[in-house]
């Protein structure tokens, strides 16, 4: 097998092919073949102006014409040159179709069909698996997934329905997934939060394309800044290894491993046929190569979210927080600390100093409390003093907004202090659309912001292990 | 002192007060006695009909009219007798105001000023609490808070700015805050929620009225199901313990306590002027009355949702996870078993059943992976199957809405099933306006749900863990 010819440029195909075979594509709504071909054509990407539009061309030898367009029988009978094939058959003839890509030299493949390994099909599997293996100038991505989406050009060969679902706005975030479904709700989700999505991939069962592939393409991707990734089990560990200890020192890797209690683990067997090892191997793997692991959807997103947003990394884990509610700096305190974060004590002629300005009703201990009558100057005074003392490595703003003494004008100053920032800085704002809005103010000018303390300083905590593991795998070079 | 005197219900007055006095009432904007005259004159308890419509009485010597009402230079010139008086004056007055109160024979006393212990002022302390102990016949919430809400009536002595927040709709769960400002940002973030407040009580410093009171007091309101608090400390333990475990066997409590880490204790000092133990101390307090301890404002309001939603009691920790995405019912299981749930396995002859109507892509383990083609009937059966299974005690169901098979129509099964249930039961769905949309159809129906798959686990494992403490206490009795 010529595996050496293989290499992730050839994945460009995937993301911006210019001519694509849509295999199983139906006249018949409700049915995938028919979501894939419609989702394709109505997409972004089949409206982009010159050159970016591809030409599509239909495969079904049942009938003459598919949604409008010239059907053809088979891959082989099409007179251009294929850069991607979306196939979308019975699993039984994915075989065959697969072989005839291969013969069109077609530079891309995904196999959405599912119907292999996770259902114990280990014949057909094996079939497959011949095809791809004999051809490694074409790549396939799958089978048993939901292929890739592309949100600066709208590229997609996604199935699911778009009347239930939007699709997240054109960002710095790559997600990458081995469950198809999981991936697309993740999509979902992600349009309503505040951060972009580059690219998505959802590859299922990794018969030739693996996660560390795709680790290695997207390491290469220029509007890619965060790789996230949701994994049941690796491919070949050692490439995996290999790939992401130098991807990781490129750019953060967050990791949400499925199946990462023995219980859960058995069913991920089942799902993608994964044959993967216990979930301690892969707590070992992904503290080798330093990769954040995350346990939940929220935490996901949160922890790539500061990964994208905050330009700079901290030098130590002393967080100083700052706020306009006492126990609302409590809990966060309590959460900082829990999540292994510690609370710097600030430099004395600091406190001193501020001692003298602020009236006495405020606490300058860790959290300091400016409490409920402050206004932006007494926050932009100590959020100015905590990102300037030495015993302060991130510093985490929490904002009242329905305080009497808080207005608009913290926005411009929060935002200013935050570009000069040489150390990271946070806000975290619980609240209902008032509170919201001032969020969105303060992303819009480039500060990272938070809904709950929980999250806020899991994700200071993620930023902090980043740096740590950055440090490490570039000592170890 | 005749401390004997005082019950939880003379606390009445402050809910459903006939006629108020605002002490410190003001004519200037941006006043905290502004707000609290405005608010409270603004508020559906003014607009109430008939006897619910209390006489309002400004207070302030210095001016013959607050806001158009005609003003008192002292409570004691009122010639009609006062059931509740809310104090908005500096804190060197508030002493001889409280004094003058108990002349007046006030029923309830709110004093909103702060500056008393929690900056470290003591003799004002000693002052206030002198007149306190002298006067049984009158109670007093404070110093150092934010009064009290009531949601279906509007009753509010709050002074947030209202342009600022949304008040929250009219539920069964109470919420009582030692923090004012937390407090307020919980009202405000609860109104984005599914579920509703009774009654919302910030009681500040407690220097008469403390958490246990308040505990006796909503434990026989029978608007409150659920009681959730935020404290930092509590007064008298051993008073706390005593009333909490009467209160939990009738009726659910969850605390969030602040300064649970060393660290944040600390800072609960300053706050609260709390002489608080340390957090070891308190998790076994919260552990003998068996109440369920959250750790941040996630949680602390999903748990209550669930013990607010779901009338049956789990028999035991073992969940069954059914979902039509296969990589999302494993992070669900890592959850739940992460969690401490144990995951079920469902009887044999169930399986075999389920097994002969199931096309075989369908995965009969826990999670049971319906797969994306599961329609409204596939989905009812596996429902119906695991309420019904005696190795079954909870059931976790997950939808993804955006997939072909599942349409509108399983909002009717679902809710058909959980109305006949005898075994809790919630939907987790993660997604954007048309996944909430379906929540929300659900939630109307009596059916508990959630967005995440780590919010629904922690809300199971918490109503078992309620479950297993009121047996403990039934059995202590």
């Amino acid at each position: 097998m010529p595996k050496t010819r293989r290499s992730y440029k050839q994945l460009e195909f995937f993301f911006s092919p210019k001519s694509v075979a849509v295999i199983g594509a139906s006249n018949e709504p409700n049915s995938i073949g028919y979501a894939l071909l419609e989702n394709f054509l109505k997409g972004g990407y089949c409206k982009g102006a010159g050159a970016a539009c591809p030409n599509v061309f239909p495969v079904n030898p049942n009938h003459p014409e598919v949604q409008g367009k010239k059907s053809f029988a088979s891959v082989k009978d099409i007179p251009e040159e294929i850069d991607l094939a979306v196939i979308a058959v019975p699993a039984r003839f994915v075989p065959q179709v697969a072989k005839e890509c291969c013969q069109k030299k077609v530079k891309a493949v995904i196999v959405i069909s599912a119907g292999f390994a996770e259902v114990g099909e280990a014949e057909l599997t094996r079939e497959l698996q011949k095809v791809i293996d004999a051809n490694p100038q074409t790549r396939f991505l799958g089978p048993n997934c939901f292929g890739v989406f592309v949100a600066e050009t709208g590229m997609d060969t996604t199935f699911s329905a778009r009347q239930k679902m939007v699709l997240p706005k054109a960002g710095n975030i790559a997600f990458m997934s081995q469950s198809g479904a999981l991936g697309i709700t993740i999509l979902d989700w992600a349009s309503t939060q505040e951060f972009g999505i580059s690219k998505f991939i959802s590859y299922g069962n990794a018969m030739d394309i693996d996660e560390a592939d795709l680790l290695e393409y997207l390491a290469n991707d220029e509007k890619t800044k965060v790789i996230v990734m949701y994994i049941e089990g690796v491919k070949e560990g050692r490439k995996f290894l290999r790939i992401a200890k130098n991807v990781h020192l490129k750019k953060p890797i967050v990791v949400l491993k499925g199946g990462v209690t023995e219980e859960a683990h058995k069913a991920t067997i089942s799902h993608t046929g994964s044959l993967a090892g216990s979930s301690e191997v892969y707590k070992a793997l992904f503290k080798q190569t330093g990769m954040v692991q995350v346990s939940d959807l929220i935490e996901m997103f949160n922890v790539s979210k500061i990964l994208e947003g905050v330009s700079v990394l901290p030098k130590g884990n002393r967080v100083q927080i700052i706020t306009n509610g006492g126990g609302y700096g409590i809990i966060t305190a309590d959460q900082a600390v829990q999540k292994g974060l510690g609370l710097a004590q600030m430099e004395e002629k600091n406190r001193e100093q501020l001692k003298k300005i602020f009236p006495k009703t405020v606490s300058l201990n860790n959290p300091m409390d400016l409490v409920a009558d402050a206004d932006k100057k007494r926050y932009a005074t100590a959020v100015e003093t905590a990102l300037s003392d030495k015993n302060v490595d991130m510093v985490l703003v929490l904002i009242l907004w329905n305080t009497p003494g808080i207005d608009d004008g913290i926005i411009d100053e929060l935002v200013k202090l935050n570009k000069e920032a040489k150390k990271p800085m946070v806000v975290v704002s619980t609240g209902s659309d008032y509170t919201y809005q001032r969020r969105k103010a303060l992303e819009r000018g480039g500060v990272v912001t938070f809904s709950y303390p929980s999250v806020g300083a899991t994700a200071l905590k993620a930023l902090w292990d980043y740096a740590c593991a950055k440090q490490r795998l570039f000592k170890e070079k």
